[in-house]
């Protein structure tokens, strides 16, 4: 089923993120440099992984900000603390609102229980400097 | 954070999934089945699980469809068919369309793997009978 | 951490049981036959294996049947429908009452989330052959 | 099934054990700040959450005691520090001795596997400060 | 890091495989046919994952029954009994011994642990009409 | 199925890798230190889950350094972050190549999806790290 894909608009960069929140600056400077040295690496099937990746996340018949927030749920579902990190800074990115991104978590947390119990804390630490005015 | 929450409005009745596609009814009926023994059985805990669960997928910040779409995309990341058709036949009832399902199933295709293909190809089995016209 | 272990007291045998339960018939009729071509693989790491993981679950430091609701715990939070019939049966061989059975369950349903409802359902209605009267 | 809850008498308070270990307080401290944030966000699902979790854990047809190490076994099959950190110091709370504590991280790592190890590692970190006199 | 990828040489066909293997025959069968509908849907992102999944295992640094055998181990210890089939016997159609497809799944079997069991014995039961003369 | 099994022959000893990679320096210092409370402990199911693990990688139907790999394979998908540390370590001290570990974390990103993408880049630092000259 094709359907047209094309590259959101984001409200903020990177690097406005990272000068909003700790937590963020932190976790893209260190994707930042170890990405570095898989770039290096140049492995075909990496590259093609991460290119596949960067398709998946596009708008389509999806609202790429929807998207965003189910790679959140995945993300939380299955534990990793830097997906989530990503999901939370690229959805707040596209005009996610917080009780947006907290319904998103709660999906998780019902569907993966208690043990999305401790992610969930850390990305409510992000969500609060994200969200902060 | 507060927000309303009420039911959503469904376009069709679980019964209607059931006489458009086998592969649901056969599901739908094994699901109240075995339901009917966990509500024989009246554990405290689990009847406040469910309801938990029930709350989850209510309309909120987010519309509802998108949140069964989430519960689609964790139950195919951890890979649970059971929990694919019901958040499959769930989207249905709301009206998402075949090609928002896909890009769903995407999401979890690129975060899960390869592992969560067998699954996906069940899935598309669900999606093609309830789709057909 | 020395501790005594010794081969639990069985209030019942697997044949008394595959009698009571058809659930557990067709399991444990799988699962001998299944066992017996592992049997005759012989694989060194495999049998040592089947010892180290029955030996794990003897009387020791905590009486046996409260080792057999942990390994139900585990198999339903790591979803697992042979494991938690398993463990199902060797917790009612070793006298542990319904309810036990359901706040073992309630344990992997809370750690674990909805995604073990689907597993939760089934080995209810193995509690339900099990404990007719 | 109905069974009468309450909350399990505990022999020492958090704050002993923050006192006994350094991991635990280093835990302890971490946690607690963090939840501070998740109670500002006020989440009804999250609270409901909580509420659920707590419950599943006070005295019953099982003993505290037991159920806190069955959260144990769940913890460490699905290999989440923070979890294992909580359910262990709980268990030491409810007067679980060490050896239960071990044989519980055995089901664990026996249902698990290798996998497990690093977190067990760790968990022996904090059972040698615990239980040291 | 470029290296030459090439299609391996397979020593049997998968209609060879159908004809010795009753479980092999089900199990190619239902993914044909599954795979139909997946191939109907001509999902831009299935298709490319799909092409990924299939140059991971061409020859290259490592040969190729390798890659297999360790598509095998992933498959173990991710618990998923078609990507199981999936492995064992494309192992099998590259020359792989029986003992080197028990000594990876042993590896599936240590890191994965006990819960592994239920699909080591299952993949047994393949290797047994596999291998059998 | 019994096979001779023997000690690898490693290329490196724990100290020489240590003194070329600072990441891998920190791994095992930690990984010394943590299992001295282990072996304190003294534990009898644990003691023998350590010996079957050391069996399970021992020269014999597979090449100890294809067992590696696939222990690495099996780390990644499981996404354990020390396990991953110590398959890459041992595979760099049988004779593996950069090229090598490549391809057989391409096995695991394929089959566990982009969740582990950021072990991946973890992995790749340390080999940034033993492979440089």
């Amino acid at each position: 089923m094709a359907t047209d894909r094309k590259e959101p608009e984001y409200l903020f960069t990177e690097k406005q993120i990272a000068e909003k929140s700790e937590i963020a600056r932190r976790f893209l400077d260190t994707r930042t440099r170890l990405n570095e040295n898989v770039d290096k690496a140049d492995n075909f099937l990496v590259k093609r992984f991460y290119n596949l990746d960067h398709n998946t996340y596009l708008e389509g018949a999806l609202p790429a900000k929807y998207k965003e927030l189910m790679g959140l749920v995945a993300s939380a579902c299955l534990r990793c603390d830097d997906c989530i990190n990503y999901h939370v800074i690229q959805s707040y990115r596209l005009g996610v609102t917080r009780a947006e991104q907290e319904e998103a978590i709660n999906v998780a947390l019902v569907v993966g229980g208690s043990i999305v119990i401790p992610h969930m804390r850390r990305a409510y630490e992000l969500l609060t400097e994200l969200y902060s005015t």
